[in-house]
């Protein structure tokens, strides 16, 4: 039997837990996890309820307008899903394999539960891993001169594909600020350091410099801002002055593709709200 | 103005969260945050509410009956706090001041948010340690002879002196089954290794014998059985084949220090709720 | 051009490091990384020495015999090893992937510099894993009854394909006294918990009932006694009372796959060395 | 006895190993620790040896005659220390207590093996916290002009007092860059965050707007260019959504008294050697 599980937020005001969660008791639904979440600073409330719908009296189409009398008085943005519903993944990677290799080993173990109906490359390098899982592998140059155009395909794939994530599995190109913009959190991309610190390009080459002891890992949805968007999850490991930059480098593959499984498998199971370039977990 | 907090506990059933929100804000209660966490396993529901009281329309001294008229038919155990009423410590030591130190820094300062009236000792080293922070010391020494009657003094001195919680802060005696059970939830230890790995004496000898990678640090609620208390929380450092065993006790007790203080925290903060041998942190 | 390796230990006794540096150092080997200690309690001394043969004067097959002249005075136990000689890695699986996938991915990329000539099973279930990174896989049922006729086909098979060592990547069947013995300091085994916490059988569900905040997992060599060998790596991660003895298993699978990689590396760059149940790493 | 301990980095080149330990060797000293790394980037050679004098046959006085004669013909730069000569830390605060009482009570203890022979502050806020553990305080007002004449008056002091290193245990003044120079490597500062991360003013507010998963606190020597020194030490914890900026203020101050006294004791101990805004720390 599916749960349904509601997102949503909206300014803070007093009933509002009441509201909610004698809308879903007083139609039967059993609470299977209600999180909530208050930004003093923004004045905010946050909210994510899982219930089960067995013995829901709501027709499960008829739900999102009962919401919606819920919602419009309290100012309210709400999003709704059931865990029958499979997202629907999108890979894009470059040349590095570890974060791809995580990601279908889970999603093949059942771990990550979520459909990937493509992955999509710059370069034909990891043809062999995607396919090897049974995944089509799509082919897509990417260059100064045609990028409009790539994007423009990229686009009619996803929608092709019904997807409803991409997920930046070390993909290095820069997505467009329109791409960034129409997708807004619904791209999540990995970046190998601590951010802020280390934004852009070669992070384990500046961290090196920089002498740090620690060094890490990023997951966040892409904005229009490079490396500026909203965490999702964040991850360390300590380093020693015995490492050099190779070293970074193998040690933060082991980060990247914790920290981007742990941001991607929230974001399928409805746990990550995003609200002014911060998010609000329920774990 | 202070919060109420209401800790609450019962066998799942459908309408808690409903019934406990409603019943704050339809008296006017204003919820600064509530927590609630289903044990599938046992079947048992927990929560914790905070909420405002400058509307509320119950008088304080009230609050408690309706909140049995919840609380009967549901057969909730609960208990009500006021953040206005700070809570009494009694800390007891040894010979290390390193926890009573962190312990002593923090009152002072005001993060830890408690009265302490009193540091009793089995030795008389720590003595000028608590009384520069201006907390008489009891000195009580205790023998296999005379503990019966040192635990007598003991709880006579924790009456007179209004105490909620005993901090067991590198206190090196073994506290009686008796004195345990009555104090159920309300004594705090901290013991250095990482349960279950490591009861009893000599952890870090132990620790070292074994060659372990990473040491622990554990802060649980005392009950006759050494060490094998509900564990409010733990934490680690990794160490190598260098570290001797004194390396280990030396790095032993910054985590001692950290772990304890946030255990006394939370439990001050009305945040721990103990069930059956594990505990609910709601942070 | 190859690097040489020289392991080795002996008690502890006045101008080791000068011995064995010069005998370096006068024969013109540059000296790439030189490791020493000291077990103080044991009065050992462990050495791990790293030089580049480039300009060596003495020919590569003698230096063992310069070594053994070196070593016979002082009662070292010592191993010389070439970069150019790849340590032959045999897998042992059951039906948990997330491990082989893991390790295969890691020999694909080149991080984990080894050659895997085999992978052994007791299920069928992970061959189309295998086999999609083309390695042979060997289904070899094991019971009660055959134990001892399926170890000695175990051991003949690594003796087929001169296999260094065995990594028991959630092997869940429990090797013979005899073959750990035989096999004693080359099978690396991956236990799932913080040993010695929760030894032996469902880790996962007696941490979740002891009710601990952070959870961990083990790699060690295997010996005759369970899960009691000589630890090589250790990691944790933070759990609370919202994780059900299911999301420790999930989340536990992440430890588990790290440590064992990490184990593997470290003993496949001979920076391991195990003496009397602990071990010292050189990284 | 007292153990020597010899720091030395010089240009790589072949028997240095050799030729150190030689020197010890030969002369009857028995080595304790014998650290070495080669930063293969820059082509530099760090060494740390500590040896225990009871049969070494050169004079302690005439030591770094022998030295030097080894240091010239390498272009080594080098120093030698003595473990029965103390260090001497001035600690300079300002209204935070956390730090100065660990680092106080660790010095009370023993475990901080050092003198202190005063705290300076710009606040008259902490003088009883020191004069409680028999420190010397000294007031010293410092506004922007008379900052001059209050680092001539620091510095008197330090002189008078024989200082060799100071500690800014959350010292909430930039010293000019004069004094940071004169003090290369001499200063010791503790930055609430994880540098590169947010240096400057209000660390932990940027990190609660940015949307962090992970706060920081960074142990550094103070150079001309603020929050850009050497770094020592650095470590993590990890937070929520849930975390207000005063959460991140309460849990930063654990971490920033931990980094903080690990930095200090290490360079007490003469483990940290500085190079080109790195340090090799030898532990």
């Amino acid at each position: 039997m599916p749960h349904a599980i509601l997102l949503a937020h909206c300014p803070d005001q007093p009933g509002l837990v009441r509201a909610l969660a004698s809308f879903i008791s007083e139609n039967r639904g059993n609470i299977i996890q209600f999180d909530q979440h208050v930004d003093s600073l923004e004045g905010e409330f946050f909210m994510r309820a899982e219930w089960d719908l067995e013995k829901f009296v709501i027709p499960r189409p008829e739900i999102p307008i009962f919401i919606r009398a819920l919602a419009e008085p309290r100012k309210m943005t709400w999003s709704l899903h059931f865990t029958d519903e499979r997202h629907r993944l999108a890979l894009f990677v470059s040349k590095d394999s570890h974060c791809l290799y995580d990601l279908l080993s889970r999603h093949e173990s059942g771990e990550l539960d979520a459909d990937i109906p493509l992955v999509v490359s710059n370069h034909e390098i990891l043809r062999s891993a995607a396919e090897r899982f049974g995944i089509p592998f799509h082919r897509m140059e990417v260059t100064k001169e045609n990028k409009a155009s790539a994007e423009a395909q990229q686009r009619a794939l996803m929608k092709e594909h019904g997807v409803d994530t991409i997920v930046l599995a070390r993909y290095m190109q820069v997505l467009s600020d329109n791409f960034a913009c129409d997708w807004a959190n619904r791209i999540i991309n990995i970046h190998h350091s601590f951010l802020p610190a280390f934004p852009g390009a070669k992070p384990y080459h500046n961290a090196h410099a920089r002498g740090v002891k620690i060094i890490g890992s990023t997951s966040h949805y892409v904005t229009g801002d490079l490396d500026e968007g909203p965490i999702i999850e964040q991850d360390v490991i300590r380093v020693t002055h015995n490492h050099t930059v190779a070293d970074l480098i193998r040690q933060g593959r082991d980060l990247e593709k914790i920290v981007l499984s742990r941001a991607v498998n929230w974001h399928v199971q409805r746990r990550v709200m995003s609200f002014r370039n911060r998010t609000v977990i329920f774990t």
